[in-house]
């Protein structure tokens, strides 16, 4: 690793590539050491110290933490600190995730329990176990501003947010959810940093100044000093891999990693990742095939790919909502095409982004991940409403199998499995009142929050009540059990729709799913598997006169 | 077509793409009349008028000449013409261009002769017919500020350059050549636009606000109203294909073009000019294959591309310049690989580039356009020199040869075959005051140009003299006829290289190139075609000892 100190037996290695600087010094305790800079800007010593001592650079351009700080115990302006990479596993047993078995679970750590810490979750394990997931994908780590927020303005690629509980916290809870037999997958943000705690800047060409994103400066992937960019960002996969055990990544909004070189940084984040053996799942809002398709089809090899297009067509269908990017979808048959095609919008043009969108894909399901709620979804809404609170209970119940039995990879939003209906909103904890005034307008301009994101209770009301619906919870349970069983993630195929009913066909299952009350001729025999609400023919035969639900057959 | 003008029997429909804007009219002679808008922003009026009547359009943003103006008599900022689009072709014979066939002539119109004009360049057009080019490729010829310019700062894609005879002269130059079988590429910037003279930004999301190039504005080929762009850029290269038999294109810096669509826009340029068998050349410096790579190989399917590593190796290691770009090479070993791989810079570390530059390229030589001089590499040097007035006569002779019988498509700088050494300066004509001191400035500052660009003896001592030495031109006939007569562009085979020699062999044709006096020896017996100096051997045999220069055999 080049990035970040290295910990050996007779002193410590400590880094810097900061090709503005002329000079830097290592300040440890009372001592300032000065380093050497080699041609290309780094900057190196070795001293003397131990995990827990903490240090900063002293350079021409300011007193800084170390950008590949392991730990920031004091937040993003304070000393790094080092930390040991020793740990005692405990997961020999535990043989990795395979994107087939993937059926995913979103977390937020500071909302997800009271404690909101890596130690909460822990403790919430066997209820997920229990739940049936295989994998939790754990929302941005990478050290933040303050103590409260999502974790996209993080500016510490390599340490831990230290009031989730720092590195030891992360480590635990990997070894205690590999233990369980589930995997981690980590949100990693490596199209922009955020804009509080940024030290980068000043000291190398870390960011474009070709491109910009409308959430702050983005990496520099393709101009001058670019190869160290590109390896602070592949050796920060490398690092969680190695040093954390992580299972696989969710790269957040790589439309907004714009790179023109030969070979895109999505390429090579593929290959990294799967030279180690791990799984990495793009949020990507471009339709672009290239993105999911394997290099011998043009593509970056990227494991697989978030569909909004899946999400907005079955919230606006259900919902009735036409505001904003719904405004783009609305009808059964965008739901259909969800399900056959992947994407809603592969050349069509939309309205709502003022030019033709997309581009077809062909590829299985298992290159999809699929989702009735996320963070985003939720959390962008100015209420943070729920779908809990937004649908009748029926309609919510379709939402749930609609996707937890697609032939996508599902991933469910934490509490929505039990049907939790306090909202999720936007939060944030920043310290520059500049950036406070431009965040809480921001949000009220464009999200119609009207809950202060600075204000503690805006956060506190965020996290997960734990007041389990244990009807929502059982259903959970057994649509999770079913996809288990018999289906997985090929291509289903649509038997049939009409208007205001749809049957999904995969090999043995046949799921009836009645938007309004209506009567279906069924050409095969199934015997009644799960239906909801409990009106639906225990045997699939001729016509069925269906109340709003779902039945799933096995024929 | 959606943009510009359309003439029809009885009467003209005028357009306009101007979502910006909630009104707009049509400023006909004396009058005023008012145009519909569609929900699209498109404004349209059906008028009486005629070819030869001026025009413009009254916006609520302002008054301002038709961005898709077909001529612009009275410049940037003057009022729109309307043109007829007939012509009387007599082309009929003319075959059209082969990739395979093509040996490119660059021209700058304004420069080539005295004239300046279309018509100028006509009357040189049986010279270049026995020089034995295939193609002239003429500098661009959108209408750009005043009346002295390369041609990279037009704004008004659409319209034939004034100063230069306007469309009815470029009609009547392409109507020649094709008479004399000789084809016209022309070159297109889609990259950016020139920064005066542009009215387009204030009436349509025409621009990306999330890219920029060095030079200006760059297209919004992938953001909201993207559609109607890309619709501009295509529709004129359809304009330049069927109103003016253009036969390819040469586009502008394609490395300036950012699309982050599921389609680029460069597939989509592709695809446009192979429906009418016409052929696209793009100027890139990405080192990037995807760019000349046929779709089945996950390219945008660009004919060729131009390569500067070729120009830069031979030109570093003629000279013996190191400065800027060229700090990069200067060996002979960069010299073979340029042969040897196309790209010289395939995944290597650029010192000047502060990078990894390149991909590996495999196709053939088809695919590329080496040159050892052309207006960015002649008029980028402060002093504008020629090669002619760099190197030494046999060097001069062997640079010639080495591209001209290379594997790759050969491009001649217009003067270089008859050895004009009357320098090709950076030349403008602007009239904005400020926008002239940075021009002037930053030539001076980045180039080392003294000479001030807006100065009218800066472009006139650009043009050429035609003071020509017949040696020089002979040769250029000699070499241009022996790679008709015995080579293309299949990839040629490097038999053996040294310190100071290379020998070249393709099917029967041997080459050998000495740079330093030198004893070889040839294992293949082999007849002489051509040499310089006239020293090297009749027969190819045994030990030759050979003093600089080239000697070119059949075997």
């Amino acid at each position: 690793m080049m990035f970040g100190p290295l910990i050996e037996e007779d002193g410590v290695n400590f880094s810097l590539w900061a090709p503005y600087c002329s000079r830097a010094s290592l300040k440890l305790g009372q001592e300032i050491i000065p380093m050497d800079r080699d041609e290309m800007g780094y900057f190196r010593v070795k001293a003397e110290a131990k995990p827990g001592d903490k240090y900063k650079f002293v350079t021409d351009r300011g007193e800084i933490p170390d950008p590949a700080s392991r730990f920031q115990p004091d937040g993003v302006h304070g000393y790094s600190q080092l930390v040991s990479p020793l740990f005692p596993w405990e997961d020999q047993e535990w043989k990795g995730l395979r994107k087939e078995d993937l059926i995913i679970y979103e977390i937020h750590v500071g909302t997800f329990t009271s404690e909101g810490t890596f130690e909460g979750v822990t403790h919430r394990l066997d209820y997920l176990s229990d739940l049936g997931i295989t994998a939790l994908e754990i929302m941005p780590v990478a050290q933040f501003p303050g103590k409260r927020g999502w974790g996209y303005d993080g500016v510490y690629l390599y340490a831990v947010q230290n009031s989730y509980g720092g590195p030891s916290g992360l480590k635990k809870l990997v070894n205690e959810a590999h233990k369980r037999n589930l995997g981690v997958i980590l949100d990693v943000v490596y199209n922009h940093v955020g804009p509080e705690g940024n030290y980068m800047n000043a000291i190398g060409p870390y960011f474009s100044t070709k491109y910009k994103t409308p959430w702050g400066l983005t990496f520099n992937y393709d101009d001058y000093g670019s190869d160290e960019v590109r390896r602070f960002v592949l050796e920060n996969l490398e690092y969680w891999m190695t040093e954390f055990h992580i299972d696989g990544f969710r790269l957040d909004a790589v439309h907004a990693i714009i790179d023109n070189s030969p070979k895109h940084i999505l390429e090579e984040i593929a290959d990294v990742v799967h030279r180690h053996g791990k799984l990495v799942i793009a949020e990507s809002d471009l339709n672009d095939p290239r993105i999911v398709n394997p290099k011998e089809r043009c593509g970056y090899g990227i494991d697989a790919q978030w569909v909004d297009d899946f999400h907005h067509s079955i919230h606006a269908y259900l919902t009735g909502e036409r505001q904003g990017y719904y405004s783009d979808y609305g009808s059964l048959e965008d739901v259909v095409k969800a399900f056959r095609d992947v994407f809603v919008y592969d050349g069509r043009y939309s309205r709502f982004r003022g030019k033709t969108h997309g581009r077809p894909v062909d590829l299985d399901g298992c290159s999809f991940v699929v989702y009735i709620q996320n963070h985003d979804q939720v959390g962008n809404r100015g209420k943070g409403e729920r779908l809990s609170t937004l649908l009748d209970r029926e309609s919510l119940k379709m939402a749930a199998a609609l996707y937890l039995l697609s032939p996508y990879i599902p991933m469910i939003f934490m509490g929505e499995e039990y049907g939790e209906t306090t909202p999720f909103y936007y939060f944030s904890d920043f310290s520059d009142p500049e950036l406070i005034k431009g965040v809480r307008d921001g949000r009220k301009r464009e999200n119609g929050q009207e809950m202060d994101p600075q204000y503690e209770g805006t956060f506190s009301s965020s996290k997960l009540t734990w007041r389990i619906e244990d009807e929502i919870l059982t259903l959970y349970k057994q649509l999770i059990k079913i996809r288990k069983e018999y289906l997985n993630c090929k291509r289903n195929t649509i038997i049939h729709r009409d208007d205001g009913w749809l049957i999904v066909r995969k090999d043995k299952v046949v799921i009836i799913y009645v938007f309004k009350p209506t009567t279906i001729s069924a050409n095969i025999d199934g015997k009644l598997l799960l239906s909801s609400p409990n009106s639906f023919p225990k045997e699939l035969r001729g016509e069925i006169n269906a109340n709003k639900g779902f039945g799933i057959y096995i024929i």
